[in-house]
């Protein structure tokens, strides 16, 4: 029972879904609990019995908090958002808010989904980097274009926004994917700006409590 | 200049997402013009140069509102409510907010673009109802989860919300590609009820100004 009160945290350390959730939280310095759950080891935790029952899509995130479990990345934010909203993550005015909502959907829906875990699965080993790369390029061909009428210090002006929690873990993916960022200037700019950041930094991969000692930093 | 106040609704009549967003114009009573974007005559009427400038994503359905330009669904919705807020698409309470917003972006997010047409043409014409069928079974025996704590008369709760904006459209896309519903007795109530309501019958594709004749009903 002493606990009951912290939220508590399913995430994997290399699921950019998962640390966009991380980067809120340590924006809104809310204590929490990680609980690891390995989308590799014992082929997969996410398909176990007791997590199916927290997250029937069987992914990471999914966050316990004041009684409720929620699942969907930007569902959770939207959520720490309304119940905690300082800083906030969504700027007042309703065409900036569409701005950050469009940006982090792009991602959210358009990109990361289609290169994620159980998609290159399907895809077969020999063809996952060249399906990853092409999504990505072309997810970033958009983002690039967009961003360069949103775009301030971040993705939306000059406040850090739910979309720079989408952005930066997706150009992490793309990294790790191997992709060319140098037709991407203002996705890389506005990267780097951020990752500069505490919050981007606590939060990183290569500083989880589940990340293998040959990857930390 | 006549017609400037008007919104505009870049939409193809089978885009499951753009009839998410035609049942929320509907719904809220907002008028609009339609400009159909075929996304498979002239190997895609998404992929022009005008088109692009407008969704760099080269995807339905785009808004134009307010002097602005809003691509993605869920982003457009909120949007419009948050511009346009009677009848509300989202519960009050921010613990049905969430639920609401997570079953809307598990299947944003989830499923659909799983199984949309850019990554169908990439899996192969052997192969594409396989696969999208794979994908939304994964999808609905997760939602027929989560909808059985959360649902009443539709998604979550008593209200029509994002969420059944969400689902009735997958749904057409689950019976488009044959997928047996059985297993989904909530998902399929639930559809049935939604069905019946008129906002979601004028936005249907059958009765689009795109829809081909054979196709109307």
């Amino acid at each position: 029972m002493t606990e009951s009160s912290k939220p508590i945290l399913y995430s994997y350390f290399q699921s950019s879904c998962s640390w966009r959730v991380r980067i809120a939280l340590a924006l809104k310095s809310i204590d929490y609990e990680t609980i690891p759950i390995n989308l590799i080891k014992d082929q997969g935790q996410q398909f176990s019995q007791e997590f199916q029952a927290l997250n029937p899509m069987k992914q990471v995130p999914t966050l316990k908090i004041d009684g409720i479990t929620i699942s969907q990345s930007l569902a959770i934010i939207e959520f720490l958002e309304e119940t905690r909203p300082t800083p906030c993550l969504l700027p007042q005015d309703p065409k900036k808010r569409a701005q950050v909502r469009m940006i982090s959907d792009t991602i959210a829906s358009g990109i990361q989904p289609l290169q994620n875990l159980s998609v290159l699965k399907q895809v077969g080993q020999e063809n996952q980097l060249t399906w990853a790369q092409k999504v990505i390029h072309t997810g970033f061909n958009a983002l690039e274009q967009i961003l360069r009428s949103t775009a301030g210090k971040y993705c939306v002006g000059d406040e850090v926004s739910m979309a720079d929690l989408c952005l930066v873990p997706q150009v992490a993916n793309a990294e790790r994917f191997k992709v060319d960022l140098t037709p991407y200037p203002t996705i890389s700019r506005i990267n780097k700006t951020l990752l500069a950041l505490e919050a981007f930094q606590v939060s990183h991969p290569c500083r989880q409590p589940d990340t293998p000692p040959e990857l930390r930093a």
